[in-house]
């Protein structure tokens, strides 16, 4: 099967990470991945959210937003802020990002502290959610070693790195990283989020109008992992060259 | 290792369906997992979103809402309404349930025509997504055979019926249908949508505090497509006893 | 005048109160009357509004609120999460049960604690706010002595028990418990709100198309008076069989 | 008792109604009862709201909306557009205004037609609502009269004239028209609108810390029946006036 | 060039102050211009907003509102409650009163207070912006002396009165102090707010459909200062009378 | 006076305009002064508001929106999504945004057409509106010309280019171009809106904490004149590369 950009069906699209992409935040990293580009920061907050507050065994919190700009898409989506309301899709994504990146991170060694996660779509070309939590996850790593040089914190929080790919199944062939057009056309799309050890943080897999077999899961957890191998090399890659 | 209600393992809580639930929707399915329980009603409008009317090809929409009442939780909840929105929480349920309602559903037999599905939580104690979709999908038949028996519909759209169940893994062991306190404390928490002829329809992983294993994934999902034949069978029960 | 059920002018529903409906507020009552059903519950928090702690007596606070499912009317209505805000027939009911339990509750019993009451409607068929108030009064009494039991509070608060009913006018008659057909075409609807020692709440008495004399209100509340007594039976009789 | 103004028990404070308030709107009173003052316009859109024009029979429709200056208060409120939200108490008094005026109205003699009243409190000292109502029903009929004047409708659609006014108990006295300081302190809060032909509309009796007997209700009543003969003779004043 | 209400192109409409104009607040005043009347109220808050608490050098607050009631347009507006939201234009226009303000009161004079300056618009026919900043200014000199005789403060934080107009270009002719249909219609919609010394608090000279010279604005600015002398000598005489 | 930057008082950033930086809209622009940068995209839209279709002349419309990313500034800011509405300052500068664009396009010559122009602030360093509204009128020219080369539209639409920079007042010197730390210092606060032909478009001037007198406002003039001149010929550059 050739694809629309003439990839082999298990070749990850053009991917790069941009560390010191904006001025302010504590990290920030622009996430490439073929078309698609995410600006993900990380800023700090010297405070915990209060349900935290009350709880016995005292740490810090992270949490995350997603948001597309109105200018990122074919046709130009109207802005949250302009509904007064957060999109349903940016709510389940956001929580996405939000709970892959606290799976990888020892939370007790952030006392008092909220670290926000801010992904905001640029350009969308399928796998926005892959690229942001790919882009955070080395973005909190820069953080949290920021806040260690800074004295802010003791013990570094990150336990591993996470990153995520789709994977999708189209006329019967398993496709990896889908661009947006070919992410229209699946009948099933699987997000896969993995740590940089191996072991799986979250899987989404989900067909809109089909169902799939166990065998083809299988075969699209294979793909996936094959093309996070070479997201976490690109993670270490950016890291270095800092 | 002893569960918190002396089930084994494998072992579901009690489920049951209860078809009729309310007086006046197309359906309405009572659906009861230990202590959690969830109305599930399918409501017809005769009219599709406007995106959908612009489509080439006319067809028919199935969205759903989830919502918890303030009273069905151990901490009474904020009433999303009274807030002002939707929980970010409420918004990834419901879109779960939209989804996998119409991965087993022909759309365009439903022409012009748009189905509501209602899952409103009145006791929650773990699981109230996979009550609502399992319920929602028993829902959902009797509604299409309704709409069938009236003439509203020429052609019966539903594919396959689909059920939901969690699973999770607690201190190393695989467990199967989380009540609440299991939930809580469980390292990962998986929920598996099938269709009755064995498909899957949607797999969400997630490991909050903990990452997981190809091999321990595996074993989750055995243990759920266990619990699903179960559920499948109840389901029809209900649908025969209707 | 033949009424559509059959009833006699001046007869009731089949009115029922089931307690312990749910399985974690304070108290539950599924309150029934005829073929409406409204959850109520009691929900204890340990705090009060900003405005009550800035008052020189302590005492505490009992706030309602008052919601529809969407499925429980004849045409599916559209959720006030989704819409964002709360109707007005919602804000002016809610605002009615918690003037209602307040008349009949000695706050400075229950110092320093806000009960929650929420009236949430399953099945729409007219009488929803009337069923509302009487379930939650039976719920409030519940609730305050499982207070009282379990040593949060000293002394009673409940003064008196209320209920409501609703009487109308239709084509010169006078008729109570009106069913949503009934209550529809009514030219007078007045929901009277009494306690059990025979004392009135509140009186809301309106003409949407048409005005009364005082010779019909007499004969309207003289009617509604006869079916508060049987409601005040069926409460008692709840309370005993719990 | 002597009253915080030395007025009689069944003393109306000083009532007026100033006609030709505004410049823009169909018709405007100031509507004015002792300290407390309210603008009441009236003001014609060419149209019907949507699900009246689905309706059989065409007809017209009377819609009211209610807002307190924040500065009309003792402490200044919290603007209600700035809340993002319309309080309970506006939605629930403006429900009953739209109400009381429809009653004396034959929207069939408004074809195609929506008045829009609104009701804006200037200073507030108790007794808003009755000054809403019984300003905005001299401004409907002079509103009336100019559409019939212009040729806009045929046939005048009104059939009464409204006016409110309120009455309470305080320490066992009735007294009428409470003003801000009365209402505070009275244990029973009644509201009656009737027409200039001494038919009822609305009542609303209301005991926020008390509860009354019948014999109360029907000395309040009588009380409040004296004073809106002369309310209603100030209405007649004003319209010859102007 | 003949204006629609006679005038000459550097004459102001009719302005007048009213003082005292609402019951409660520190200070209360009716400003009109013409045909346009703005209620501008002075209200007492003895706090200060959150990030005022956190400076160093402790001060006091100065916050403006503004808001049209929806009877004061030729048509009607919709209601900002309503909507849930406050529009753009006064949203500005709220920021310009507000600033405009500030810039003429020593805040460290105010200390843990702040002023709310509420402007509510009974009938628009142009230049609603000037005479709310024109008659909040009046109110807040009277406001601060209300609180020194009061000895709630001990130095008044008065630096300057402000007063504002708008000057417009029409067809190639300055024009004074723009009523609605001549704003409509001008090409060029300037707003000047000065103090009583002659210096510049704000200018907002801003060209809808057109552009302008340099030579043009220092012709509207000239005619602007000949328009705002004589209104500082209505807010002053409005204060002897006082 | 020496500037933070080491700038000359009336010496500008460092802008640029870098056109094409955005995938999907008809143009976008990434517009850099100094340490600000604002992302300008134009979309088109084939329809017009509601409110133009029922004007006689059929025209187009052109309309602006203004955000910041919430890691755009030192302190992050909460998303306006996530509160729910738009800031009063983010209404206030995207509404001027509109207003400069609309003053130098004949909409005439866009029927049926509607522009909508987006700015999102990526990092802010002062001058994000000046930034916006320059960037925005090399990408609204730059979508003209492409309608055009489309044929969308057969006539350009574009009568003039606007651009826009700050001058302010600080300890008695006139400064050019404001960074943050100087914008938060300055007395006078001035934001100068002209075309590449030397025409105002929009003058902001405003004191937060002082006042300036006209001949201190015409050096500001002055000297923003000379720096917009610099900014036309950047914007022409950025043209001819393209």
């Amino acid at each position: 099967m050739t694809r629309i950009d003439n990839r082999k069906s298990d070749q990850l699209r053009k991917w790069q990470f941009i560390p010191g992409f904006q001025r302010h935040p504590l990290a920030s990293v622009l996430s490439v991945s073929g078309n698609t580009r995410v600006i993900c920061a990380v800023s700090l907050e010297k405070s915990v959210p209060r349900w935290m507050k009350e709880q016995e065994v005292p740490g810090g919190w992270i949490t995350a937003e997603y948001q597309m700009l109105p200018s990122s898409t074919g046709t130009r989506g109207e802005r949250e802020s302009t509904k007064g309301r957060i999109s349903g899709r940016s709510a389940e994504i956001q929580r996405l990002v939000g709970r892959s990146l606290r799976a990888v991170v020892d939370l007790s060694k952030l006392p008092g502290l909220t670290l926000h996660v801010d992904c905001d779509v640029i350009d969308a070309d399928g796998g926005t959610r892959c690229a942001s939590i790919s882009g955070a996850s080395l973005a909190l790593q820069i953080a949290a070693q920021k806040l260690l040089d800074d004295g802010v914190i003791t013990e570094n929080p990150i336990i591993a790195r996470v990153a995520a790919v789709s994977v999708g199944l189209l006329e019967g062939n398993v496709l990896l990283d889908l661009c947006y057009t070919e992410d229209s056309a699946a009948d099933v799309d699987m997000n896969i989020v993995m740590t940089d050890k191996g072991r799986f943080v979250e899987i989404q897999g989900s067909g809109e109008e089909a169902t799939f077999s166990e065998k083809q899961m299988m075969e699209m957890i294979k793909v996936a992992k094959h093309g996070l191998i070479e997201i976490f090399a690109l993670q270490d890659k950016a890291l270095k060259q800092k």
